[in-house]
């Protein structure tokens, strides 16, 4: 039964999508994401569960530059994991009696609508974490009435659920990784996808474009990319990369290996099967066996077989 | 007297940046960005003075999210602004006498080494701001000792500085912008830049190659390029550029002109002297005048004159 | 009634597109296309038609070379035809008693099935054009029995066809074109060509690639390319383009002076309908329309009104 | 002793070439370019050596079709060769009795100056080629006084230099090249050159932009590229490329196996030593070391080694 470190405490939406990813896991509840990440590479723990990106908020800066700086780590599973708030309080609490909301900002922002209308009256206060909100709101003398937090934080806690799905939009989604400590990548599925980070060797104009280039031209469709400041000054930036298919097809490891020649320092972050289950659109002349066609082809032509 | 709305409250590096960039601009403080921005939106301030990026946090994607999706504003001005953190306290109050410090997470990062060397048994405690930091100490009964801020939050709330530049990196920066409602461009300097925002028609492979290759092909070089998501589900994102040259010279013009008519919406964010002082590259062809040059013979060439 | 010239003598296939094209001009047969095209230059014709590609045999390299060096012509016209051999003779001659077959190498080299199969036994000789060939056989005291030419030769110098379409491909098509001197052009007719000369200013690596970009970018689909040499040593080489469009649509005008800008000439050598008919397919983001627009938009965001 | 067919009569310049590139071979002269590569295709010779591209004349079309469609040859050598045309006539002639003139088109083209200025009043007739020119010249009873050809046709046929390097140009050059029949490649020297053809699958708009694309990502200059007829229509092409390297040099390899993979055919036509000995500037990341190191940590990521 492997044990995986996530951003804690107990309750949260990480919590969910560990359970979801590895329902039979041990699961070590951590402080925040480069904890996590800290017990997953010094093997206190076997891996661990940390979210990437929201498709509101957008990605996970703590996350993206730990991936980058810290031992390396690699990436062997991912969950897209529906935002669902609730509204959670102590049984015997009823909608109207509720003055004190507590929950995380950035749920704030999400159930605006829902605590415009339904309470209109009630202060609502910023909590570290909508799991932290739940935990505060479950103990006896606290001075909130109701939390806003994921379904299962009323579990963990105690609380009933007065209101379920009361974000502003339902279609709010976090993308959660599962990362390991270096070993064999999981095995291509015909739908996957690849995570990568490049740092620039000097950061002349026309860099990024060559960067895309080194994709294109076998093929290789990226589906994210971020800039993160390298901490040089303003104008110095490393790039994360997801992009459809598996290192192990012969069109992205041609691909990557492009990169790694004309730019600095590149680093693999994995190759992993696609949440969604989209298998990519394989432009003429980058399938494997195209690939290997031509390599047969190159060298019966340098052996002057033609 | 304009008056410029910031992010407050009084003490923040905001403040700092907006009296270097307006030193006799009436300064009207905001509780966070949305707020600032709304100011100069609807006529409180004359404008406002937000963070855009951080030599080591990256960008304030608040600030990003609200130049996207609110009324349009218009960048007029830039700063760079070291980030120096001061150990302040309460007059009296010595180093030996600290047990809580009081400061916002990114300066808990950014000042682990002071912190670990001079004050090793002290707890450090999570603040909304520095500034805030700063006016809670300087509160009689608070339970802070110290607090980690800039020097001006110092000067605000009557508290000495024990220790000045305390950061572990001496170099960290932040980049502040200046925002008006739309009017008049700040006039081309032959050193500026750009900003704009791009939203794809349709989210297809190689979108992003082509923005690029509108850029390059009239060699203009891109200095920064953010992804941000849509909200409309993970992997749609729309895109921030900054880049250099005025959207008076010609090259610029028409590299946005391209943009506009292949991508579904660009919404123009101000061009606005460059706080570096650096003068771009002009590569062969780019120039105004090569453009007029160009021009011209298309001229002739369609009236049949060649 | 115009007055052209052409490459003679009397009864080539330039006569046949000549006549094809301007049904009423009178006609100034000339002894090479420099001739022909010298007409048209000095005034002593009013235009010429001269070939400009085969299918089979390529570029007609005079031609090209001509139109890049000598005094600006403008092409106004293009005829597509369809090159049809027939076997000539003497009134009277019958095909068994052919021994000397006169006609223009390539007409040999595209009528061998037929001559290995009707004349396995006649001499074949090389004539200075097939024209030339139909001439000299026309004389009474000629040493050759029949001329492989244009059936058109064979009205002009009265002779018999003994056999019509005699070459092995039967879709072997010769594109002619109309010069005059520079003035109004052609109007757009929804279905046009460009054709240009790019000389290069410094002939470094990539600028082929960097002239196609520039008009890729712009969705400028080329449908021929040459390069020719300078003269100034191997490894030089200038360049002709045919493309989709009329150099006053928008796009083709902006591609075009994007070459201006970044090459070291370019000559113009006419826009004109296409003889297929073919519309182009109008990438996205590159109708006339669309670069109206963003030209307009373009306008409101130099102004500040955004 | 290699015996290698050449373009012939005795006396060409192609007899020159080889002379230079096989001092020590057997020579078999033969009627035209067609004839000498069947020749090397055959059996009849071990290889053969044609003229390739002119400096103002442009390519030798009769020899890009033959490499492009008969039998595989393999370029082997190359060589530049200074076009220095001779005035020759049979001994005891003297300029003032010179009337006619024979001698090939080009040389016509080529040497209009000297015959102006010093044979103003001499006619001067087209042959076949500048080595039949002599030869007839050298026959008792020829109707001609002289013939302008190479100098090494005078020592064939026992003709006297009347005057030397009469061309209008000192610098025109043609470029020869020894082929064989498949066989082990010449051995990369650091000088190299790589010939080869190319059939595009479908001739989309931008197969050519596609093709340099895959030379260009791989740091691949080119130096020649010509477009030639397919014969299937005006519109339809195939193209000649010339480049820097060889194909054992790993950039080279991989840019033609994704030429081979994205296009219809590639036709490989020989890597040799280049004859200006120029080498070649290598682009950062596409050194054969820097292609070992990214196939070695290509190697490692797949295997989770990272």
């Amino acid at each position: 039964m492997p044990r995986l470190a996530y951003l804690g405490p107990e309750g949260t939406f990480t919590e969910e999508a560990l359970r979801l990813l590895e329902p039979d896991a041990e699961r070590l509840p951590c402080a925040n994401v480069p904890a996590a990440l800290a017990a997953a590479r010094n093997g206190e723990a076997d891996g661990a569960v940390v979210p990437l990106e929201n498709s509101v908020e957008g990605a996970i800066t703590t996350t993206l530059d730990e991936f980058a700086w810290g031992e390396p780590l690699l990436i062997t599973a991912e969950l897209l994991l529906p935002v669902r708030f609730s509204l959670l309080a102590r049984p015997g609490t009823e909608i109207p009696h509720i003055k004190r909301v507590y929950t995380h900002p950035a749920a704030i922002t999400q159930s605006r609508a829902f605590v415009a209308r339904e309470l209109p009256d009630a202060v609502v206060v910023a909590a570290p974490s909508t799991a932290a909100a739940a935990q505060e709101v479950s103990l006896p003398g606290s001075p909130y009435d109701a939390a806003i937090a994921a379904p299962i934080a009323g579990e963990h806690y105690g609380l009933v659920e007065l209101a379920g799905d009361i974000g502003d939009r339902t279609d709010t989604v976090t993308r959660f990784v599962k990362v390991n400590r270096p070993g064999p990548l999981p095995e291509p599925t015909g739908s996957d996808r690849t995570t990568l980070v490049v740092f620039l060797a000097d950061d002349h104009p026309g860099a990024l474009l060559e960067m895309l280039t080194e994709f294109s031209v076998r093929g290789v469709n990226l589906s994210r990319i971020e800039s993160r400041p390298t901490g040089d000054g303003i104008g110095r930036y490393f790039f994360h990369f997801d992009f459809e298919g598996h290192v192990a097809d012969a069109r992205v490891g041609e691909a990557i290996a492009g990169l790694h020649r004309v730019c600095g320092e590149v680093r693999f972050l994995g190759s992993y099967p696609r949440a969604d289950g989209v298998s990519p659109q394989i432009k003429r002349g980058t399938s494997d066996t195209e690939f290997a066609e031509a390599a047969h082809w190159l060298a019966r032509v340098r052996a002057g077989r033609v």
